[in-house]
């Protein structure tokens, strides 16, 4: 088998086969979402993660196909006509263009890739609904911190705040108290296989929904945040979920509690400075990022190598890093700082990029 | 472990686990939906498909999170504003239900349950863009033949006609030739777990789908016609799908061609028999529907007896069957009958519903 840096899909947990097999064997792929097996699946993942991600209790969480259709969710059901989205990079860009799809009339602060934003500056129109950020960029490894979050909500206390938390969840330390919404797929840190996207949402964001509905907005029929939260109250789904998924994210989530967000976390850094050192001694590679906006898993770098070779020859010794994204896919490596990958495979990396001619 | 009658989530087929766990050994969790071995996999999936249900080749086939997700699709992605629906049954009518909701002006003809249609005799509207049929209403067991579809296909021609195959497939024979859209979801016949649905579509359907982007018609954000076919050109999907579910789905559908469809169809055919002839002798029993309209793969029974005593009583000695749904949930109970379930599990549940007391 292969060892997998990739951002997502990502390296599989290595408890994850046994929890897979375990549900199979009492019967999680057959039973239905209206049954009290399904509900106390819910309930027992929603607890996990509410943990696990200090996320407060009167928040919900519901399920979804994938991160990409829970964008596509957000604007339908929490925005009339304006959005805003702070833009740095191609997954923020690609929710910006989902809601010139819908219809909406979306506004953007653009920056290049690697850029940040002044929070503390950055002017939004007053009749923006929704504020849309990316907390971690998975195409180039750009974060946003806990404060600057805080810095937006507080200056703009109106408009729901979102943040994509795709693949830093649950490493990257969230103040839900300051979000709003918040949404991730479960293929990144969380090391399970693709097909569950998760949805976190405050109360505020039912209020907005209703006077959407009151305004006659046109919100979707499958997956509305009426039918989300009216089937919470029972922790049941509005059509039949991914129930193994849900499963598996409990019991991951469970698993991850059992050591501790902080110990995962403090695992990550001491990762992520390993990665940091070894690396700064090859020669073809310079880190993209330095300082405070640079991903704590996701890691980028620039390289003078080719990037087809670099990933070729790490293939041949079983190790699966990824190419930049998009425009940046011949002229960058990106590495993944998930849980499921120890400080063992780290050295591995390190020996096989240093073994690269 | 029970066993599961159920019609869906029902019983996963013997071959799943060890199926999924191969999957999991070669890394189809951690691929990217952009790789090689992906795009064999999807590929794989395509023709296991298009041989188990007869299917054009020039047809394409898609892969979403569920059959509801879906129905939204269908809607925002090939109606203006006129979609035609044949109503007979609770998930006809939710179908029928998300076009109003989409903001489409949809017209129905509603028949009770159990009831059937006429499609001699119906008249639809010269300005109707799609008909919505349910091949097999999972809610209550009412079925349309091969030959029902054509005739409709023939008499309307210009409207593309869309078939709900949730349930029935692959075991009902479905004429795609006269068919421009089926869908259904894998957590039926298919015998796995749920997390994914699938969308058979004809080349007609593009051009319709362009047409509605010409009129500047909101066709939605996600898995929007035009990126699915983008990306089925080069066995790619818009964005990362359930790789494992489309893995395990294609092994099944192998499995099913190496038994030969035909077979299938004849053991289906022979334990509805066999179940038919020994409920007719257990008195609290009736047959909600007789001759033709009669589902293959959803048996539906009238109880004169208490509904969930029949399913308490039946679930102690581990068989687990349907309630009737919606408003008949205290009057019927729906029993399937699945490939993955055999003679001699019939013999079972037939011996416990004979106990039952």
């Amino acid at each position: 088998m292969n060892t997998f840096f990739t951002v997502g899909p990502a390296q599989i947990h290595p408890a994850y086969e046994a929890i897979y097999m375990e549900a199979l064997r009492n019967n999680v792929g057959s039973i239905s979402h209206r049954s009290a097996a399904f509900r106390a699946i819910y309930k027992h993942t929603d607890q996990e993660l509410k943990q696990l991600l200090n996320i407060p209790q009167d928040y919900a969480i519901f399920f979804a196909g994938s991160a990409t259709e829970i964008w596509e969710r957000i604007i339908l059901n929490t925005v009339k006509e304006h959005s805003f989205h702070f833009v740095n990079g191609d997954f923020a860009k690609k929710f910006y263009d989902f809601a010139k799809k819908l219809g909406r009339k979306p506004q953007a602060q653009i920056v290049d890739n690697g850029a940040t934003f002044d929070f503390d500056k950055v002017t939004i129109p007053a009749d923006v609904e929704l504020i849309c950020t990316t907390q971690n960029e998975t195409s180039n490894g750009t974060a946003l911190s806990k404060q600057q979050l805080a810095t937006l909500k507080q200056r703009y206390p109106n408009a729901l705040l979102c943040t994509d938390i795709v693949s830093s969840v649950p490493l990257q330390d969230v103040d839900f108290t300051n979000i709003d919404m918040a949404f991730f797929s479960v293929q990144k840190a969380m090391a399970m296989p693709a097909g569950l996207g998760v949805w976190i949402v405050a109360p505020s964001v039912l209020q907005r929904f209703k006077q959407l509905q009151h305004d006659n907005v046109q919100v979707g029929a499958h997956h509305t945040l009426d039918a989300y939260f009216k089937n919470y109250e029972n922790w049941e789904t509005p059509s039949t979920p991914n129930v193994m998924a849900i499963y598996c994210l409990g019991k991951i989530a469970a698993l991850y509690n059992q050591i501790g967000v902080q110990q995962l976390r403090e695992q990550a850094l001491a990762k992520k400075a390993y990665l940091k050192s070894e690396l700064k001694n090859i020669a073809y590679l310079s880190p993209f990022l330095q300082g405070s906006n640079e991903s704590l898993t996701v890691l980028v770098y620039n390289t003078t190598s080719s990037v087809s070779h670099i990933v070729d020859q790490l293939k041949e010794q079983g190790i699966i890093i990824g190419k930049g994204y998009g425009s940046l896919k011949d002229s960058q490596i990106r590495i993944a700082n998930f849980p499921a990958l120890n400080m063992n495979d780290c050295e591995r990396l390190v020996a096989a990029l240093k073994a690269c001619s």
